[in-house]
């Protein structure tokens, strides 16, 4: 009962204390919880069902693009990470040693993996020996480490999970293209899937991959007006093929340097999901995303024949394609609603004695609460709609915040105001210097996000020292 | 062309050296490769694939029995392992060991999990309360490390991928019931999609998971007549719950503590897979888990139309629901059939002007080389009815090979012959000692594999000491 009742229990309102509401929204939607390793998370099981639907939906759509699953070791030893000289410099200083091995000290130490580019090219130096061995367009999925100080659920543990694209390609043109289709992936995905709006763009060499030429971003606008970096794709030139040695021998016999990329997206994108769509009763997931898309909720189910109808719809639902359960517990209508709704369960579905008498069950949108009564005739052809319809009104709503928390500055006045005062995007004109980024760090805690792809000409000068502009940038305070 | 070279040349035969044709298999079929970390694997493409296939045929099978899964953290505190004794004491010696995190010392050190049994007692000591929040039925995929001396593909290395499902009961009867459900599911997966046949049984005290009250294990024969366990599952009582003190309260408001399983399979299996229905040509996959199932070679395939017509034909059986690819590489055909003999693909269909012209195609099975002429117009069909023909015929082909490497042996100098002359397993009576056990192995390197559900009475001496016996085991050499 004790566990009943703080199911029931509201959570803190976002406008209250965002950060709170977050953390609320995690624990009481079953989403993850705390480990006894200090900065690990325990992603349960409703956190973990969208981690996998993801996955698949990602992994399909990378194998239509010719991506292969490898798995390479989860150790980096010390030698190989010191490689790439950028690489390490951006590495050593958060990651996890491993010194000993059974009783015995080891002669090298090892890391546990940040990021796998050292063994991809330390593999891909004995593996490439032919133009016919390109391109090299590997993946895998797993979890890695990094030895964060402060961490929050999702958005920053010392171990996550995520998927890594490592590529191998004869030309600067073919990496660049890769590069680019991934990010475009990842931002389709988000869009189609998710829901999520993204800015796409390119990151500032101050904001850049160690060791990148360059690096795109998709950048995603939260609900409290910062930004979440929800994926990032780099490219690589022949930086690291230089180091590693990785050569081919082309058609006309000469030896040349593999171009590489590598692009990723990790369970951070959960808590881009929690922290757009969400809202003060809890969780709120797309119906392209939700592990469980439909709860069908019995009214009166102890009168004859509402459970055994219940189970009906949901074997007609099932047949259909779509995820359902029906939750048959003995909690009270009312408990079972708030449920749904702190699970963020997109369609609710209520069916009782009345309904079956009018042959008719109740549909309870997630997103907006709206009711509608359903003829259980139409009942497969309108449970699709109706999902079809929370998707795209998921997809508007985050949209029209984006558009509408997206502000422009031409000065430094007002884009200090702005940053200040109006949480979301300020986009505003950069003369490309670090050291003016590195001042409006300073000043107003804001970064920038990226130099999106659709550029903007707002003004000739750089918001900050005046001298003449080079590029529109998004600045946003981050996560 | 070094490479095309490479791959025609043919491998050690098994009769020759079973272990060098294993690592030759291994390697020029590409299903994993060395890394620069000693002992560690990279599983390359070929090789993950069929991974990938065992965990979606696997994860479907669990979820069906309820099974939900999530993600532990990778490290394990110290002062974590060692709180339940036996399972420490097994797992200590052979752990690598986290001591510094980014520039700092750990106050305490972890180890990268060797098995998470502490890790889930740990989160279902907080997790657990009521009877209501059982049974609690989790999986997880994921590495884990253990610091082995002497590695060898698959079979042995520091790092694997598996599965490992961890459940806590409400009481004895249900864990019981888990851990043999678990074992039954793992034996119908290794016979009814791998095509290998397992022996199920009970470890001895001696060969149990440290910890575990009860082990029970699939032991499958390999093609040079030694053992492979292939999958284990365990009944941990209420060991690990008096450790941990994982306490829930009961119905009639008692505390009690709750009952726990595990159980897990690894990419050790492809080991088996490799080494129960391999041949001197290289791998061979049933089709039901192969990743590609049809290879089509077009013979001629500079004539006019041949090439369109094989693209036709992956068309057809692409929409039919196969795995199918076309080789249009410029090899010879030739090359092109010993490769897909190399890399175990089930079915080779052979398309050429010929053929065309008599609306028919060679299927090449590529368990017994058989061919036979099909009418282009029972492609499907004729297709759907060979994979079947080929999965049975590698199961029988391994049921056999398994009858007839099983011996039985009543006495000592028998037994002792058996083992040392006839590669497979020995059935003997055994008295349920530990020092018989001891003796068997010091004297002829066999282990004891199982006590099989299935028991037979062959005498009533135990094999080794001549008192009273009270088990048959199963013994043999093992990898």
């Amino acid at each position: 009962m004790a566990k009943d009742k703080k199911m029931v229990e509201s959570i803190t309102s976002m406008s209250e204390d965002f950060a709170q509401w977050y953390t609320d929204v995690v624990k009481k939607a079953e989403l993850c919880d705390y480990a006894s390793v200090k900065g690990c998370m325990v992603i349960k099981p409703a956190g973990f069902a969208i981690w996998e639907n993801i996955q698949k939906e990602l992994d399909r759509r990378f194998k239509e693009t010719g991506v292969e699953n490898v798995y390479m070791p989860i150790f980096i030893p010390e030698s190989l990470l010191q490689k790439e000289k950028d690489h390490v410099e951006g590495f050593a200083p958060e990651v996890a040693w491993v010194t000993h091995g059974g009783m015995e000290p080891l002669q090298e130490r090892m890391c546990v993996r940040p990021t796998s580019e050292t063994l991809f090219c330390d593999f891909y130096a004995k593996d490439i020996h032919s133009y016919r061995d390109l391109p090299r367009v590997y993946n895998q999925w797993c979890s890695v480490v990094r030895w964060e100080k402060t961490t929050r659920p999702f958005l920053r543990s010392r171990e996550f999970l995520w998927q890594e694209g490592h590529t191998a390609h004869a030309t600067a043109e073919e990496a660049e293209a890769r590069t680019q289709q991934m990010l475009n992936l990842y931002a389709d995905f988000c869009e189609e899937v998710l829901a999520i709006p993204v800015v796409r763009g390119q990151k500032t060499d101050k904001e850049k991959f160690a060791g990148a030429e360059a690096t795109y971003t998709i950048e995603a606008l939260m609900h409290d007006g910062k930004a979440l970096q929800s994926g990032t794709s780099h490219n690589f030139g022949d930086g690291f093929a230089k180091a590693f040695e990785i050569q081919y021998t082309d058609k006309d016999n000469s030896l040349k340097y593999v171009h590489q990329t590598s692009w990723g997206m990790s369970t951070r994108i959960i808590g881009a999901l929690i922290m757009v769509h969400g809202d003060d009763n809890g969780l709120v997931l797309p119906p392209r995303i939700a592990p469980v898309q439909i709860m069908i909720v019995p009214v009166q189910q102890q009168k004859e024949g509402v459970l055994a109808k219940a189970q009906e719809l949901k074997e007609r639902l099932m047949k259909a394609g779509f995820s359902v359960k029906v939750d048959d517990s003995d909690k009270s209508p009312g408990w079972k609603f708030a449920d749904c709704e702190m699970r963020g369960i997109p369609l609710r579905i209520e069916i009782g004695p009345k309904d079956m008498e009018n042959n008719q069950a109740v549909f309870v949108r997630r997103d907006n609460h709206e009711k509608t009564f359903i003829s259980l005739d139409e009942l497969e052809t309108k449970t699709g709609e109706m999902l079809d319809t929370i998707q795209q009104a998921l997809l508007d709503k985050a949209k029209a915040h984006l558009a509408s928390h997206t502000y422009e500055a031409v000065c430094w006045d007002e884009f200090v105001d702005t940053i200040n005062n109006k949480p979301g995007f300020v986009k505003a004109m950069w003369c490309g210097c670090q050291e003016c980024e590195d001042k409006i760090k300073e000043v107003t805690g804001a970064t920038s996000r990226c130099m999106p792809f659709a550029q903007e000409n707002l003004s000739d000068k750089c918001i900050c020292c005046g001298k003449p502009a080079k590029k529109m940038v998004y600045w946003g305070r981050a996560y």
